[in-house]
């Protein structure tokens, strides 16, 4: 029997809704306060429900994710104009923090397995120009985190963590925002959890804490005393009232991800042509994205005439991430070493829809069509 | 008789607030479409309403003001390093947004009676390294837009305003957007017209708008093309609901706060000691902010004391704008010329409260108190 498309198209990611008459309630405590923003309760709620649903006792709200990783990198104090390496296998806000701290981006080769910036070549890159990496938890796959750190102690550099797709993600059981300096979660709508848009940073140093809040409110400490640069970058009342909703339904989302997770991978793994995900044994899964890699070699068709074909069928997959960041108009200019790998890879993924409501089922549909496609 | 203290603290501003059942029903629509974010309906709507409400054909939401500002400087794509020329009678946001975008403070001195950047004194600060005027149109009372714009044309400079206390001002009719190259106004919960947090940037010259877009998105293009450098200066869909139906409420509040001014000029007028505040007469206000200035030599107390006073009443006035921003810590290192304008009247002025539903009896009682204190 020929699978048959579906019947309306079916994206990559759904966010979820908490009951609208609860979020009513929330919005009633916020009229009753007639307090919006400025670090309101529900923000101060909010802010420990995080901590704790994490197990982190560094975390700082912030209006969105972009912001909050400016913030981070501003927060680390970075001489003007030094080099920041990084990876060109993410969303451009990765590099472009870089550049609106007018830090110097260095890009660096991906590791073969984990699609994360390849820790055992971040070393030739090092110059004494160099002032801090800045990794990223790709589809919520850790960098190798314990190597980049002892790179950066002995080099002396700091270590930003993009972790935007890294929600409550553990390495042997320990927050991922344990590691490096200070990592960047996102609450943005396409992500598991959502506060609408938003975002958080969590850090090992509770000292860093003071500074971010002056970045994020504007550097001012009280009435009449403005101690440092800062813009705003603020979670307002209702994005907060939003997350205090929203935190308590990961854990049912999670579950109902990792059942298609699953479906995915028994389906697909079936297929030599197709790498399913797979995350390092001692790291727990964010469930953030689903993402396979086709093997050209292997495959009738290249991913983009899968992505093309699966559109046929209402199914909006996304080349997360293609083209590379050194690809982008703004970045070309930057000279790189070879980049073979990010250059092998970024032909090779795809991110399939995945969100809890998609189902068992139309996971499964999706897995069959993309198997009829590519063998 | 005594005048006796306010049973609670009254505060300078207190947000209006829409009906909440028309705002479930904002979020209603908003679970319906599950899109919360990313230049929705309700962006699309609310956006169409504020031009029309201002009478401009170039705006484009932001997340907040100082993130709008940030980009707006972007925007102008002026030399890293070069000098900016601004007022230090401001809000910390507004030096704040040109030290972020790694160009030079230099600070000139105010107008004795419009309080904003004296345009007399801009020339004199001008070197070959200058590449932009950054004026703010303080407590909503315009710059001299026409001279500013004349110098910017002969020196070849870029004009952008802080109008955060300006919104909906008019000069000769015309809408105050319509100056300079690109103009910030705030719809922060403490302004008139809210959207919890957010703002929007104004401008003449239509082209600037795709810029503008790509630096709030990421410069995103399409899927596969980043064009240039942005961050997530979006607005989101929660705020675009509340501002589609503040907006509708901004003529009343505007009126009622007519009221207040009228009320607080009628009585402090009374007394030579007390400068009430005035507009241009070409000018309309924005009535944002309700400030007055206390001349020392002719009141019995300073405005310092002034302020401890009032708090013995409830009374909670802000000594905006005190201390200037020459004096913030991060700003210290900065050389100026002499500020004397600025740092006689940075002693003089005091916010009042200030919003709709004070009434014009607290008000009225609000400057019996002070002409008590005073005289």
């Amino acid at each position: 029997m020929p699978l048959s498309p579906f019947s309306s198209p079916i994206y990559v990611t759904r966010p979820i809704l908490p009951d609208l008459k609860l979020m009513n309630e929330q919005l009633a405590d916020i009229w009753q306060s007639r307090v919006l923003t400025n670090y309101g309760s529900k923000h101060k709620l909010f802010e420990v429900k995080v901590k704790d649903f994490l197990g982190v006792e560094n975390l700082s709200l912030s209006v969105n994710g972009a912001v909050a990783l400016l913030m981070a990198l501003k927060a680390m104090e970075l001489p003007v104009g030094s080099e920041v390496i990084t990876t060109p296998f993410t969303f451009p806000a990765t590099p472009h923090a870089i550049h609106w701290n007018n830090l110097k981006i260095v890009f660096c080769d991906i590791d073969p397995v984990t699609m994360c910036i390849d820790a055992n070549k971040i070393e030739e890159l090092i110059t004494p120009n160099t002032s801090a990496i800045l990794g990223v938890h790709v589809y919520g796959i850790p960098c190798d985190v314990k190597k980049i750190d002892e790179i950066a102690k002995k080099h002396n550099l700091k270590v930003i963590y993009d972790a935007a797709h890294a929600f409550n993600t553990k390495i042997d059981g320990v927050p991922i925002g344990h590691y490096g300096d200070v990592s960047m979660h996102s609450f943005h709508a396409t992500k598991l959890f959502n506060t609408v848009e938003g975002g958080c940073l969590v850090y090992p140093d509770e000292s860093l804490g003071l500074k971010l809040y002056r970045l994020e409110n504007f550097g001012i400490v009280n009435e009449e005393i403005v101690a440092d640069f800062g813009i705003n970058g603020k979670m307002n009342e209702l994005q907060s009232a939003m997350g205090i909703l929203t935190i308590d339904m990961v854990k049912e989302e999670t579950e109902k991800r990792k059942k298609i997770f699953d479906t995915y991978n028994r389906i697909l793994s079936q297929f030599e042509g197709i790498e399913v995900m797979k995350l390092p044994e001692n790291a727990t899964n964010s469930y953030q994205y689903y993402v396979i890699r086709i093997h050209r070699d292997k495959c009738k068709i290249s991913r983009n005439e899968l992505y093309e074909k699966l559109k046929g069928f209402n199914i909006m997959a996304r080349k997360y991430f293609y083209p590379l960041c050194t690809e982008y108009y703004c970045y070309k200019h930057i000279k790189t070493g070879p980049l073979p790998v990010a250059n092998k890879i970024k032909n090779e993924v795809l991110c399939l829809p995945y969100y809890g409501d998609l189902g068992v089922e139309n996971a499964e549909k999706i897995a069959e069509i993309i198997l009829s496609l590519v063998k």
